[in-house]
């Protein structure tokens, strides 16, 4: 299994953090061992850091955590594999362009029996994470060769997690750079952070982040991930079926498969 | 105009050397402070660093510089920005999946009345380079909707280039992670090194490097730039018009459109 992050902010915000904790579950406090890999937009603009090494031993993840990259919407993963070998290929987040947009996908969990499409996106590696991701964009594509609004394309995305759902456990972030999508089929917890804002303490690292000082009072952050990364907050859990759009750290829609 | 780099060799090199001395133009020796990029192939997986930072003031270039990644393919590209503003999504190189693998690309150049395409591939940006890439991926699409070699593909890839190169400047590396194409409209240089090795000195930095050290006798790694990187080494100058295809260090077809 692996671990997901992601945040959504109405300000261009470091996730250095929350990245940090994450990052300790990558061989130190946790198993995931097999890989990490970190998408940031900046506009319409796409910047991923990976590495099939364990996060906390990667030079390219020590570069992450000092460099404060601001972002309004990250998707982070660290893996253990299950399916696909350990190499730069199988290294989640995926990445496709869609309608002019760079499209970016993370997944927790394992399917069966899902295969590389013979359609217009196709997986390059070998996990069944690529491949639900490229069967996704092809159903978008399929139902709207144009763009159209998050809000028409919701019932698309929400119907293909569904169906990956029913071949074993799926939960996913995606985003365009405007939204970020988030599916949960076992395992997702989320906090939005706002003014009066207060301290915070990393679970599997010994740090702390007064987000007071850091933060002006209009700020609003959402973080995401499979299991809470602090433990003097109060994240919540999504039910399993749970879906949730964020856009500018706000939930703009949820709804239960 | 901006500067070039590629590499094509026949066992995983880093470049650190090659990118080290290109970095130094990005702001130092040369005028390109509209950011970089540079795109390395790990089999089939593509790792891209990029900054839209000047490149000899970045912390990422200054990560790429310590790091040597080893790659047996690597398209580099320094910017000075004349079409499309200073930002991420405009930075070289750009990169799309076409038939399940990540294709990459890097132009030098200006390009007249080539705008985003509303076929398969769209700019995310509004550089024309990114135009021209994205046209040039649905011409290949067009013509094969399923994989064929790259032997079959070159007069496709020609006849696209001697088309931009009608619009202006069109110098260019593009490959899909096996094999390298280079195509020069105006200004392209490379130099294939192999046993015996010598040493080299940048033209731009105070940098030796002595290959004899670093390589065993089967090497074969060709580099590609603007403009001859190494002050004390014979680089050949592409013709205007001369296409070259590299793959594992060697050129394997080259002629003239």
């Amino acid at each position: 299994m692996c671990e997901l992050l992601g945040m959504s902010a109405n300000v261009p915000t470091d996730i250095v953090f929350s990245f940090t904790g994450l990052m300790q579950r990558g061989g130190r406090t946790g198993p995931h061992r097999d890989g990490w890999g970190i998408g940031f937009y900046e506009g319409r603009g796409l910047r991923i850091f990976q590495d099939p090494q364990a996060s906390s031993e990667s030079e390219v993840a020590q570069l992450v955590q000092r460099y404060p990259i601001k972002s309004e919407v990250v998707i982070g993963h660290i893996r253990q594999a299950n399916v696909g070998k350990v190499c730069l290929v199988n290294t989640h987040p995926f990445s496709r362009e869609l309608w002019g947009r760079n499209w970016c996908f993370a997944h927790n969990g394992q399917l069966a029996g899902l295969t590389g499409s013979s359609s217009f996106y196709r997986p390059v590696g070998d996990t069944d994470s690529e491949a639900a991701f490229c069967d996704l964009l092809n159903r978008v594509r399929r139902a709207f060769p144009e763009p159209v609004s998050v809000e028409v394309l919701l019932p698309v995305l929400v119907a293909a997690c569904s169906s990956y759902r029913q071949l074993g456990v799926f939960n996913c972030l995606l985003s365009d750079g405007d939204w970020l999508f988030s599916f949960c089929s076992s395992k997702l917890a989320h906090i939005t952070r706002r003014a009066p804002f207060g301290p915070a303490q990393l679970k599997d690292a010994d740090l702390k982040v007064d987000f007071q000082a850091e933060t002006t009072p209009d700020d609003v952050v959402t973080v995401i991930a499979t299991e809470p990364l602090t433990d003097n907050e109060q994240w919540s859990r999504y039910e399993p079926g749970e879906w949730r759009l964020w856009r500018r750290g706000e939930c703009v829609a949820s709804g239960k498969a």
